[in-house]
């Protein structure tokens, strides 16, 4: 071993002891009759002193060596003479006896310091130097201490973690596969998995009753900020159980990690509230809960004032902004230009001040200020606050209101990533309506189970069927979700009729699963949570990047591999593959 | 839900309890007045009763069902008349109250018991079937198990577990990579890793000190028995250590393994045998140590009897058999044929039969009586062994002489699978010479480092050169393998220079990682298990298949999914590629 202890581990009660220290040289400092170099490693920085008690030759070597050298330091803890409150080993140094360069290094591209000079590019390129980085080190810690507690709670709670193949069968359904050419059988391919969906739901079907694994999955799509072509996602699927069996458990999985790693406790039940509730006031399915600016709808209100705009409007929908009343009317402008960017597609911003002394408001020309005062009243203003309102097509004018009300909320800093607000959103419809093709989706997937007081209206009324569906949101984020799964032959084949699939179109894009059904399906269901995402949350980070040691950038490139690259003509050859020409982009 | 208790849990302290439990149907016994249903989950087997007691439902339904079908009872546990002490519950039975019919199941096409009546192929196709036989789910609930221990062993040592990519670049070293073509950068493949050898590298160099991962690695070679294109490896590196360290943790962690896994306690040293004596006493890199019948040379012995075989021979070497005496000379000729089969390749096999009465051999022409002594004691043997002895180029005879020691022990039931051997196999040699292409190449990889001692005759005597390169070794299988690696740029330069690398084409494949090192490389070293052979040595089965969740065939291919299979022209438009005919085969 080139060391004794670690460059973290040496305290005041360490005086006195000869130790070995090796590490990366952070900072050297030379003042002339003393060189003060810090040294680090995982664990920590310990401050090394070459003055005129170390060897003629250990003060030469220490002139040479510079920014990131690699070195082995033998020497004496002595208690350092200006103490450093701020770091764990601060109250002593090394008195260096012998200095061995153990490598040089090359200077850096960019400072390794808690924040860097370099930019994203630079740094994704030398990701082996970023990931030196205390942030960068911090973060892949913490993944790697909620893994093993994510682990050590399914453990304990009968779970087991089997491995699933990750060159299985391409699936037209769902995002795109990314797809991997068979050499032994040439002109196929294989896929790889977008999530074990399929393989757990066997699982189940082979008896075990408890699965879990922390998963890698695979989806080809174009790559919007902070989604990467490879994620990472805890996988779960029991036999026997109930949506609120599902529930319980993960919700008991929820707190054991909040605690054990974040230190968080949280005495109460998580928060359920069902998706047409998320929807309407929080205009989203996935709410964020640190605050309130909780939405009410004032069409019956605020219609009928000879305001064309809310009178010809579908739904008209507003909240207070606590504490807003003083916003300016510039700031009401930028405001009003954020809700009409094409991302989030308002038409318009109505507002209402609310002040002690009165209302005042951008429609006081058609509402009376009791009308008005009303208003401000059913959206819960108090004096102080500042009400915003916005009207259209019921869905999309909350999930506008949404958008703003995150804003806001960021404005008055109340997105605190420290603080964690967790709900599980239940109650999912089991069919989304898309206008394009004029037919009904599978909001999660066709195998989820509806809820068997809505099975009635399968057929009727599909838009009201609600689904054993459930998503675990926290801080405004869908951090995993899942469903109850259909293990009744005869529902299935109804529900693949409200999809519009014909027996026989079922058959040739389900049927492999279906006849594993045969053979006696339990009752099951499930859940996955996106483990890169949930690593961010815990970090207070809005990033998933910096929790993945080696990400690919927007185009879906690995910088620092430089892949996908060109391979040789005879890997294709065996292949029995050709490149066809790309088109030139103009 | 659907159950209070799981079938593998109730006790004779447990009667008089009402009880709902939830599983498969093992076995229906109708015996008239009574009906027995054996009901089966994860956990174990409950004997459900269903009599005059019960309701005339229940005994209707519990008439109507088959095997495998999915069954919620409730009832209340009462003490069997006749027990079975064979199984756990086998004191109760549960009295049933009601009977619920959860799924049907269409008739197994073969039996669910501990031995099936289904072939290979069957089984495969059906694996969701053959995964609920007790011996696949004690396997799978055993490979559980040791990933626990695994992680648990080396997060407490300070190892972090740090994902790395798939999607990562193609290297044309090694063996065939996977590939995977991007969409997004078209004509451009990634290459699935067949090890993140390059990656915990970086990780070194990137100052994570301790790296572990359990991770999928792919191989695109022509299947070999018992080999998967993908498989699982334990994979780890750490910064800062010589051999002994990585010899030390590793050897505490195989200790851990096969003391929480198995209840064995390992209280020695394990042995550590160079390569060489390895070689020479048991014809292997990776010696079978649950038996002795070491190997002895008696070239010296043997030779200037005018026994041309002999006389012609580089080396002539031999093993005493214990107690094979009285292997009659059918035995001895089958043992002829068995290594004169192609693949062990000898020419002929030479016998010394040892009794108390004296000996007698199959070149009693050629030698005395005396010589024949002089030769079976040299080999050690005892009155009652027999002696077999072969001859030709020193390293091809070994390995002939290893396979007719392991067929002997087999016989002998020498490879006991309860029983476990350990030991570390060292100081590999750095180079293999390669006749065909007349080169020296890198026997692990051109990372590993020389040792400092053997240093000086890498450019004079390469052949000579040790490694700190080292395998772990268990009753005849390499379970895993690593060493030190090069952090010294003019040594790797060197060995570059050895392997016959101009500097450019070591730039041109090695470029990357070498560039890397230049910004502070520490000293570092690891190894790599083999997770699936593991879990099958601990098993004490021989084919990791039936360790592996869902494993692929010989083919490659998984016949469950039926994957690889084709994929719709429009995933090849949008991939750029396009298929090239495949010449029938003939």
């Amino acid at each position: 071993m080139y060391r004794s202890n670690t460059c973290g581990e040496l305290r005041i009660t360490d005086v006195g002891k000869s130790v070995t220290l090796a590490g990366w040289v952070q900072k050297v400092r030379n003042l002339g009759a003393m060189t003060f170099i810090d040294l680090r490693d995982r664990y920590g920085i310990t401050q090394i002193v070459v003055n005129d008690s170390s060897s003629a030759q250990t003060r030469e070597t220490a002139s040479k060596i510079g920014r990131e050298y690699v070195l082995q330091i033998k020497g004496c803890v002595i208690e350092r003479e200006s103490k450093n409150g701020k770091i764990p080993t601060g109250d002593i140094e090394i008195q260096a006896q012998e200095i061995t360069i153990l490598n040089e290094a090359t200077l850096p591209p960019f400072t390794i310091e808690e924040d860097s000079d370099g930019g994203d590019d630079l740094r994704m390129k030398y990701r082996y130097l970023d990931l030196r980085r205390p942030p960068l080190q911090r973060n892949l810690m913490l993944r790697h201490r909620m893994a093993q507690e994510v682990r050590r709670f399914l453990d304990s709670e009968g779970f087991m973690e089997i491995e699933t193949p990750f060159l299985i069968k391409s699936t037209p359904e769902g995002a795109r596969d990314f797809v991997v050419p068979s050499r032994m059988s040439p002109n196929e391919f294989y896929a790889l998995p977008q999530s074990p969906q399929t393989l757990k739901q066997l699982l189940m079907v082979a008896g075990y009753d408890r699965y879990f694994q922390i998963v890698r999955c695979f989806r080809d799509e174009d790559l919007r900020a902070d989604r990467q072509p490879e994620f990472t996602q805890i996988d779960c699927e029991m036999s026997f159980v109930e949506q609120e069996d599902v529930l319980d458990i993960f919700e008991r999985w929820a707190k054991h990690m909040f605690k054990t790693v974040m230190g968080i406790e949280f005495s109460n039940k998580f928060l359920r509230m069902p998706w047409i509730e998320a929807m309407e006031k929080y205009g989203s399915d996935k709410p964020d809960m640190r605050f309130g600016m909780e939405f009410a709808n004032i069409t019956s209100l605020a219609k009928g004032h000879s305001f064309s705009v809310f009178d010809d409007a579908e739904y008209i929908v507003g909240f207070a902004a606590p504490g807003c009343a003083s916003y300016s009317r510039k700031q009401i402008d930028a405001l009003t230009e954020f809700i009409k960017r094409p991302q989030v597609g308002g038409r318009g911003l109505v507002w209402i001040r609310v002040e002690e002394s009165g209302v005042k408001s951008s429609i006081d020309k058609f509402f009376s200020a009791e009308d008005v005062r009303e208003i401000a009243s059913k959206l819960g203003a108090k004096a102080g606050d500042m009400c915003f309102i916005m009207c259209g097509p019921k869905f999309k004018v909350l999930t506008q209101l949404c958008a703003l009300r995150l804003e806001v909320a960021s404005q008055l800093g109340l997105r605190d990533p420290k603080k964690f607000a967790p709900l599980w959103v239940i109650d999912f419809p089991m069919f989304e309506w898309d206008e394009e093709t004029q037919r009904f989706y599978a909001m999660h997937h066709p195998f989820t189970s509806p809820k068997p007081e809505d099975v009635q209206y399968l057929e009727s009324d599909p838009g009201r069927v609600r689904a054993n569906a459930y998503d675990f949101v926290c801080n405004g984020t869908e951090i995993g979700g899942g469903s109850i799964r259909i293990h009744d032959a005869k529902l299935q084949a109804l529900i693949f009729k409200c999809l519009g699939f014909t027996p026989q179109k079922a058959e040739e894009q389900f049927g492999f699963l279906m006849n594993a059904f045969k053979f006696g399906a339990p009752p099951h269901g499930g859940l996955a949570f996106g483990f890169d995402r949930l690593c961010s949350l815990f970090g207070g980070a809005d990033s998933i990047r910096d929790f993945i040691a080696f990400p690919k950038n927007n185009a879906g490139r690995d910088v620092m591999l430089d892949a996908p690259s060109q391979i040789d003509q005879s890997q294709l050859d065996e292949l029995y593959l050709a490149l066809k020409e790309v088109p030139q982009k103009k």
